[in-house]
C-alpha cells in the first residue's frame, strides 16, 4: 500500500499529462528550430502550449518564457531584474523557497542590497511591510503567492497594487499555487512570475516565467537566442507539451478538488490536533487547499516519517526541495517555533489521488507512533 | 516517406531510452530530496545513472553534474570558471557552438578578456595557436571537440595535454561527439566537458558537465543545492535516466554505427562532389561519421532545403540550434566562404535510421533540384 501526501515535493505525470507528451518524444521529435516538417510540427506544439498558457494567465503569447524549472525562472526573475539594472535593492520576505532566498544572497554579494522582510506567526507578510521597506533604489519585490511548507497564501495582489502605484517591480514565485489559486496576473498585478511543471502533475524538468512585456531582464543562459534571446538552448518539446497540458487540466479542475481537498485538510486538522501537544504550522484559512503542517513536540519530524514510511505513508519533514538539508527548517523559525518544535514537524501534502480513507488510515496510525516515540524520546 | 538526414539539429528518443525512462513518470516519481520509499526510488535512479555515466567518461561519480542541456552545460563551463576566478582571459575559436561564443561574449562584457582563434580551411584548429595565445591571466580554453555544421574534428587530446602543461583548464563541448567518438576523460586531458541527450536518441532537456575534482566553478541556479551545490532544482529524474540509457548504449553502438555511416557518408560525398560547381565544407579525414556539409554556388541553401522538405526529405542549412538565424553561418565564414557561398550550403546529418536507399533517392533527387533552382536563380 501507497498513501502518497508529499504532493507539495512532487507529484506523479499524470495519465493525460503523458498521453499529451508522448508523440513529442519518438514520432514528433524535430528541433523546433529547423525549417522542415518535424521541425513545424515540433515549433508549432510550442506555440500552442504557449497560446493555451496564455490564456490562463490572461497575458500575450510574448510574455511567456519557457525554462527548465521553478528554480531556474526564480533565478532568471530575480538575477534577471537586478542584472539588467546593474545595481540596487531588493525585497523579499523569509519564509520564501532556497531558489529566492539563494539567489538574493547571490546577489547581495555582487553588490546588490536585500531586505528580508518578517512573518508574522502564520507566516503572513504584512503588505505595509513591503510599502515601508521601499527605498528609491529598490529595483524588485519578490513574495512568494503560497508557501511550500505551511501552505500560508500570501496578499499578493494587495502587494502588487502597492509595488505598481510605487513604481517597482513585482515577482511572485506561484509554484505551490498553480493547481489551486488564481493564475491571472491582472488580478494578482504581478510583473513577472514562476510557474513549475512537477507540483501539478506535470513533468519535472520544466517551468514558466511570466514576464510582463517592456520588463528588461537580463538572460542566464546564452546561447542559440530561443525564447525571445531571454532563454537559449533547444526547447524541451514534450515537457513544454506536458505542462501546458498539466496547466489547463489543472484550471479546469482547482474549483472541484479545492472543494475536496479542503475539506479532507480540514477533517485532517481537526483530528491531529486531538494528539496532546501538537499545534498546526501556517495560517488557519489563508492556506493551501491541499496543506497540513503540524509540530508534535518530544519528537523528531524524522522519526515521524521513518515510522509512517514503514507503513507506506509518505510524507515530509518540511521542503524536499532542500537536498537533505539537517538545518530545522527556515520557514518554521521564521514563524517562530523553536528548533526543538521545528524538528518535530511533519507536513502531509494531499492530491488529487488522496482518498478520505488515507486520511483516515494516517489517523489511525499516527497517534501511536508519535506517543511510542514519545515514550522513547531522550526529549521530554 | 520521411527522410530524417537532421540527426545533429536533434535525435528521436530511441525505444530502449523511452522504455527506460518511462517508470519515472508516473509510478517511481518521488523527489530525491524525499526521505521517504518514493523519494529513494528517484534518488537510487540518478545514482544508478551517475554511476553508469562516470563508467563512459573514467571519472568519479562525484565529477558529473546533471544540467537541462548542452546549453546550460556549456554556460555553467565556461562562466562558472571565469566568475570563480573573478577576471582573466579565455581561448576559445570562432567556429564553437553559439552557447559558448555568446557565454564568452557576456563575460567580455563584464570585463573578461577573449581569444577567438582562427581555424583552418577545414575548420581546425592548430594547438600551437591555441599555445601561443596562452597569457599569464588565462583561465580557460574552451574548444569544441567536433563541429555541429561541418563535423570537423579538433585535435582536443593535443590541445588538452598542452593546457595542463601549461596549468590552464581546458572545457570541450562533446555534444556532437559523444555518439560517435570516445568519451575517455583521461584520453582527452579535459577539466571540464559538455554532453547532453538530444543528439544521442536520448531526451531533450537534459545534460551533463564533467567537473575535474577540486576544480572550482560558480553555480549559475541557486536554490536548494542539488548536484553538489552546483546547480540547484529539482532533479528531471526520467530524463537523467534516459540520457544514461542513451549514452550507455551509444557507447556500445560507437564502433559499428561509425562503420556503417562513415560508409554512408562517404559515398554520399563522393556523389555529391559529382554535381557541378559543389564543395565539400569540413575535413575530408576528421571528420563525424555522420556529417555531410555541401556548398553549391548559384543557389540559396534555403530553398534546397524547402524542395527537399516536399519530397519528404529533412534536411538543414546550417545549425538548427540558432533560432531562425537569417545571417550565414558563423562556421562557414570561418574556413574562408564567401557570404553567397555559405548562403548556398546544406547539411545532412546521418543517423542509426539512416539507409543505404535514402541516401540514393536524396542522390536521385538533388541534382534536378539544384539544377532547377540554378535555372531560376537571379544569382548566376
Amino acid at each position: 500500500m501507497e498513501i502518497y501526501l508529499d504532493n507539495a515535493a512532487t507529484t506523479p505525470v499524470r495519465p493525460e499529462v503523458m498521453a499529451a507528451m508522448k508523440p513529442y518524444f519518438s514520432k514528433k521529435y524535430g528541433n523546433p528550430s529547423s525549417m522542415h516538417r518535424q521541425g513545424l510540427l515540433a515549433s508549432s506544439a510550442i506555440s500552442d502550449s504557449r497560446e493555451n498558457i496564455s490564456k490562463i494567465l490572461n497575458c500575450d503569447i510574448k510574455e511567456i518564457i519557457f525554462t527548465s524549472g521553478g528554480t531556474e525562472s526564480v533565478n532568471l526573475a530575480i538575477k534577471g531584474v537586478a542584472l539588467a539594472k546593474g545595481k540596487g535593492h531588493i525585497i523579499t520576505q523569509k519564509t520564501e523557497h532556497h531558489a529566492v532566498l539563494k539567489s538574493c544572497e547571490w546577489l547581495e554579494k555582487k553588490g546588490f542590497a536585500v531586505t528580508y522582510l518578517d512573518v508574522d506567526e502564520f507566516g503572513l507578510i504584512n503588505p505595509n511591510d513591503v510599502k515601508n521597506a521601499i527605498r528609491k533604489d529598490t529595483v524588485l519585490v519578490t513574495v512568494m503567492y503560497a508557501n511550500n511548507e505551511i501552505g500560508t497564501i500570501q496578499p499578493i495582489s494587495e502587494i502588487g497594487k502597492m509595488c505598481k502605484e510605487m513604481g517597482v517591480l513585482f515577482h511572485t514565485d506561484a509554484c505551490q499555487a498553480a493547481g489551486y489559486l488564481n493564475l491571472d496576473i491582472e488580478r494578482l498585478n504581478t510583473d513577472l512570475m514562476t510557474l513549475n511543471g512537477s507540483k501539478i502533475y506535470g513533468p519535472k524538468g520544466v517551468g514558466i516565467l511570466f514576464v510582463k512585456k517592456g520588463i528588461k531582464i537580463e538572460s542566464l543562459l546564452h546561447g542559440g537566442g530561443q525564447e525571445s534571446g531571454l532563454r537559449s538552448g533547444t526547447e524541451n518539446v514534450p515537457s513544454i507539451v506536458g505542462l501546458a497540458s498539466a496547466l489547463e487540466i489543472a484550471q479546469k479542475e482547482k474549483a472541484s478538488e479545492n472543494k475536496k481537498l479542503s475539506g479532507l485538510r480540514d477533517k485532517f486538522i481537526f483530528e491531529l490536533l486531538k494528539i496532546p501537544d501538537t499545534r498546526l504550522n501556517g495560517h488557519p484559512v489563508k492556506r493551501l487547499s491541499n496543506n497540513v503542517n503540524i509540530s508534535c513536540s518530544g519528537v523528531e519530524g524524522e522519526s515521524i516519517l521513518l515510522k509512517l514510511n514503514e507503513l507506506g505513508i509518505f510524507a515530509s519533514t518540511g521542503s524536499a526541495c532542500s537536498a537533505k538539508d539537517i538545518k530545522p527548517s527556515h520557514v518554521l523559525l521564521a514563524i517562530g517555533l523553536s528548533h526543538e518544535l521545528a524538528h518535530g514537524s511533519i507536513r502531509f501534502s494531499l492530491g488529487r489521488n488522496t482518498a478520505e480513507k488515507d486520511i483516515d488510515y494516517v489517523l489511525k496510525v499516527l497517534p501511536n507512533i508519535i506517543s511510542e516515540l514519545r515514550g522513547m524520546s531522550p526529549i521530554k
